[in-house]
């Protein structure tokens, strides 16, 4: 199933023809707000043949003239696998001219960015304008966590993904003589745009096995797979649930693979992921 | 007003006497759940005469025999201040060698911790049972935002704190192999308690002049005051609202001063804060 969010915090299931609502299904409190989808992942159990039948009824619109949503707007938390790829850590090393053997999430566990940066695929990317300070792009297969994952093993941490998605993780480079937060510089508003789609996982039996491709103006930029992640899902949720308990609509993302580079206004970002679907955003200025 | 959160999330004024519930003010679908606080706190202009005068009419209760919950058990965003402390700095770089000029939230911004971390005053501090890695005690202010606060200035930065409360940070010291992320490091389970209460800001005109103190077993490890800190809150909020928009009853701590120390199964852990009062917390082990 390919779920939705639009317009006035709509939820809805994309098929060929189109968006079709499911709201009357979504309880009045969570209807039409930020965390409805954070209701329908915790209860996805009990109401999945209903959102079926429901989006079957109903007449599609769009996706045309709709503005899309992140799928999961407010995540209690948002997890980062940071250095997952071979190349992108040497990428990353080469300027600062470092050696020695890379560290991945297993030893350098999570890092977690604010909710509050994550906007949909129908949003602009804002970068503030800071003279000097360079912003790119980094392109990753997030998870969404379905049920509660509490010291979880590899062996059985998919049984605990609800779905998956693709998220832009806009980044600014740390400045040469600050010792900045990561957390910080990955977390303006608007820096991490998610969608179009949120997939369950029934769909994507292997997320070791996602193809994905950034481009920025229609140059490609980032061509990989999830199968060249160092550690994989299962792991990252391994390590990330030992920790803390993750909770219904996490959001967790896998890590970014080489081809990163700089955004600056007026440039459009286009991003392309293997059963996920295809999100475009325009990057704009914001003053500081 | 000295508001607490207890027992099955409860939502009370705390007065000399003891609780005094005001649930029955919070609507249906946050009243006895953990978001009961954040809609208080964003509503509370138009609400806070009502809580007193409900606060009047209800007999108290404890606060023996209730469980003290954080007084915002889930915040959207849990905001730290890294290095705001010169003695702090110099204890945490005395080990490693490092000389220069101490960085501060100026230079590093902020980083996050994870909402899955927070605990109450009523709860234990649970220690992974980690071979070899050492936890420390941290006690520090932290503020509670009341309106959304979106790029905005030192000088209006006060207008956007809801109140005060206190928090202790406990940290898992970075190996001396690996580099491990800090927002991991400090987001385990249980390791960011918060309480006893929530203190409205027109209680503490200066958030630059609070003691505190934490004991370990009776000791006196941390004994300082927030006029210490090298970055006040409104410089603080200046620097995070600029980077996202900090929304109604998001936590921000202030950075702990000097005296940080380790902490092991078996201790208690005692700390006091001028205006927010006592908590006493168990340390325990839980299993890796």
């Amino acid at each position: 199933m390919r779920l939705v969010v639009y317009d006035d915090w709509r939820v809805g299931v994309l098929e060929p023809d189109g968006i079709h609502e499911v709201d009357s299904l979504i309880p009045g409190p969570w209807r039409r707000t930020p965390r409805a989808m954070n209701w329908l992942v915790e209860h996805f159990d009990g109401t999945r043949g209903r959102i079926e039948r429901r989006a079957r009824e109903v007449a599609p619109i769009g996706p045309d003239g709709v503005r899309l949503r992140a799928p999961v707007p407010v995540p209690m938390h948002l997890l980062a696998a940071p250095s997952n790829n071979a190349r992108h850590i040497d990428e990353m090393r080469s300027g600062a001219g470092e050696t020695g053997p890379p560290e991945t999430p297993r030893e350098l566990g999570f890092f977690l960015e604010a909710p509050g940066s994550i906007c949909g695929a129908g949003d602009a990317i804002e970068l503030p304008a800071l003279p000097g300070r360079r912003f790119d792009h980094e392109c990753e297969l997030a998870l969404v966590v379905g049920r509660e994952a509490r010291a979880v093993r590899a062996a059985r941490a998919l049984d605990h993904v609800f779905g998956y998605t693709c998220l832009l993780d806009i980044t600014m480079r740390r400045s040469a003589d600050r010792n900045e937060e990561r957390s910080m510089r990955k977390s303006f508003a608007t820096f991490t745009p998610v969608g179009p789609v949120l997939v369950t996982a029934d769909e994507i039996p292997d997320p070791g096995q996602v193809g994905l491709r950034l481009w920025v103006d229609g140059e490609l930029r980032q061509d990989a797979s999830t199968r060249d992640l160092l550690v994989g899902v299962p792991e990252l949720i391994e390590i990330a649930s030992h920790v803390l308990p993750l909770q219904p609509g996490d959001l967790y993302t896998t890590g970014s693979p080489s081809g990163v580079g700089p955004i600056v206004p007026g440039n459009t970002v286009e991003a392309a992921m293997d059963h996920v679907g295809r999100m475009r955003l325009p990057v704009r200025a914001r003053p500081w």
